[in-house]
């Protein structure tokens, strides 16, 4: 009796579940694997063996691959290092010789892939015959060693018709406003930088500031004030992790924060910052817009190469794991304009590493060169045409 | 030779150009009717003769009533009462007899509706022989008369969907938090009461908040601690305008404050004010959400219901206008489960009335009965199957 487990981790984006259901498709064919185990809340399940028997879904799996959100739950949890004698991997091991778990997934960004890292090598020192493998997942497009993220494109085109629509509702009264609209990314500015797809006819939006560079206050209203003079609208997206040149985050100002549990300053609030700092300063009407959540979850306006390339991460990690392959993430390396080839990369490599936006593409510190547009565009591509019923999309949950 | 002149005003809607269109390919049918004109800004485009030709934009006719915002572009623009010898009418009316404007549409909410019942009333008064017809729009779903307003069903069905997505979002942590979103609506709950239709299958938003019933800060406390006790996430939609038994906003605690140019208080932040009231008196973790100008111009999530009645408003405009109507505006009445008539109603009983939400429908201040399920889910049907090129949406300016 072969079982495989998967979990999911981190933020969850418009496809993590169709990297799920990709991988619980491939296993069903495979018959060298018996069980298909989900771990509900990732590796606080695994401690708890709270887990699910996934091959009851079997019917369901179309439905499910459309529901956004990470239909196992989600955990934000990092492992200590892998020593043996520590009590959370000897408990790991314990549940993992129980249910004869000889494949284990898990889907998630860099810290996700740590923990993934972390439970190969204490396999590799226990002699714990494991294949480990991790499914790369995460808006913010930051895992290195991959051309993109499953999730990226899918928020991209989120991000980028959102702009485009606010676009055309800003253009239509004669009276002057700045509008600046926030958007995830903590460090790295790939999503932000999804803005840029507005201006492919031309029009969109004016400036873009990534985490990647310094913000220069003066930069930013002598720019805003430029454009405000021509066009009277001025629409401005910006990381909501943009940082002055001593590192200190633009959002200082504002009066209540929360910590997450990593202990990572919980952001979100900078657009206010900047139109407060823009009504006194410039003395112009403002209106922030955050985008929030719907970023990651916004599964109706998926984009179908995203969710096919998820799926196809999912199925690769079967088909890697079973020719023997562990300690690996699955990467895609675009091999023509467009294709994609599904390879391994060493989780240690991946672990913990952030791939920012490639400094080259940002000009002026406030505009994105059109390299990225020929880098985004097939990312973005198609619709999955989400199933609605009575007006309304058509979600489907798993039991938790 | 006889004219034709529309305009648009007020804040836009998804189907604010449907109803444009609509218009436009009537107009183009009749015979009676030799020019179309579009004013720019409204009526503020109609004092500087600031027109446009819509039968040059006949072959591009569809793709513009799928493009959100106001074509035409909008204004906020009271018009003074309608006194002869008044400048402003004076200019209005020789505007009008220049270009031999004999029908004259514009599309709008409560202050356009006032806008072209003064005009009419005017034209009265000195027996200049127009027919001034009021098309109704609002995602608010406030003019009275009319079963519901075109642009309220798309709204509505953003809304909706978007809590489904972020409903998903939030079960994913075991960790508890409270996520407050908020939703446009003045004086109005319409909207707001939108978030009723997450739980169509049982689960959703778990507390409602609408401007019509005084919010009770004690009551909302322990709502949510007695939820969050329960369940540990808790998903509450307020609108905007909800106010305390003295008629104070409730988010008056916010920093600052701009005015719109009719002297509104610009609202938006009451999310911020309630979940740093949560963190301070109940210590829960918080998130708060302000969907924002995406609720009136997401065209790409439109109802196909809402998108094909108000086309029909802006047909039956010139229709009635040809049956010499005049100092009307367009009506929805709705006279089986589901079916429309399109009816004038006087604009002296609509400009400046504002339709609130029933409170009869209104359940313990915080929730909504079934009733209004029965009453909003026809108007969120269907997809109008948006167009996407290189997968983002197709948008199709008119030259301003």
């Amino acid at each position: 009796m072969s079982s495989l487990l998967i979990g999911q981790s981190g933020g969850p984006t418009s496809v993590i579940n169709s990297s799920l259901i990709g991988a619980v498709k491939q296993a069903l064919k495979e018959e060298k694997i018996d069980n298909i185990y989900g771990a509900l809340y990732g590796i606080s399940g695994v401690l708890s063996e709270n887990f699910l028997n996934l091959k009851e879904y079997e019917n369901e799996l179309d439905t499910l691959a459309h529901t956004p959100a990470a239909l196992l739950g989600s955990v934000r949890f990092m492992l200590p290092e892998p020593t043996i004698g520590n009590e959370t991997y000897e408990k790991i091991l314990s549940v993992f010789k129980k249910y004869n778990i000889e494949y284990f997934f898990y889907i998630g960004g860099n810290d996700s892939m740590d923990t993934c890292n972390k439970l190969n090598v204490y396999f590799q020192k226990v002699s714990f015959k494991c294949k480990v493998i991790g499914i790369p997942k995460t808006i913010d497009n930051d895992l290195v060693l991959t051309d993109h993220c499953p999730g990226y494109g899918s928020a991209a085109k989120y991000v980028a018709t959102t702009l485009m629509e606010i676009y055309q509702d800003i253009q239509v009264y004669e009276k002057g406003r700045v509008t600046i609209v926030e958007i995830m990314g903590r460090d790295a500015g790939w999503l932000t930088a999804a803005s840029k797809l507005t201006r492919i006819n031309d029009e969109g939006v004016d400036l873009i500031y990534l985490p990647e560079v310094p913000f220069d206050m003066s930069e930013f209203l002598n720019s805003v004030k430029t454009i405000y003079q021509k066009n009277k609208k001025v629409l401005v997206a910006v990381s909501e992790g943009i940082r002055d040149k001593n590192g200190e985050y633009i959002l200082k100002y504002r009066s209540f924060n929360n910590n997450d549990s990593f202990g990572h300053l919980q952001l979100g609030g900078v657009s206010l910052v900047l139109c407060k700092i823009i009504n006194e300063q410039l003395g112009l009407s403002t209106r922030a817009i955050e985008l929030n959540l719907p970023q990651r979850c916004a599964s109706h306006l998926t984009s179908l190469t995203d969710f096919k390339e998820a799926a196809n991460c999912g199925k690769w990690a079967v088909k890697y794991a079973l020719k023997g392959k562990t300690g690996v993430m699955i990467s895609m390396n675009r091999i023509s304009d467009y294709k994609i080839k599904y390879d391994c990369v060493p989780l240690s490599k991946v672990a913990s590493f952030v791939k920012g936006f490639p400094t080259e593409w940002i000009i002026n510190n406030n505009d994105i060169s059109d390299e990225y547009l020929s880098y985004a565009l097939p990312l973005i591509k198609g619709e999955t045409g989400p199933k609605f019923y009575q007006g309304l999309p058509v979600h489907k949950k798993i039991k938790r």
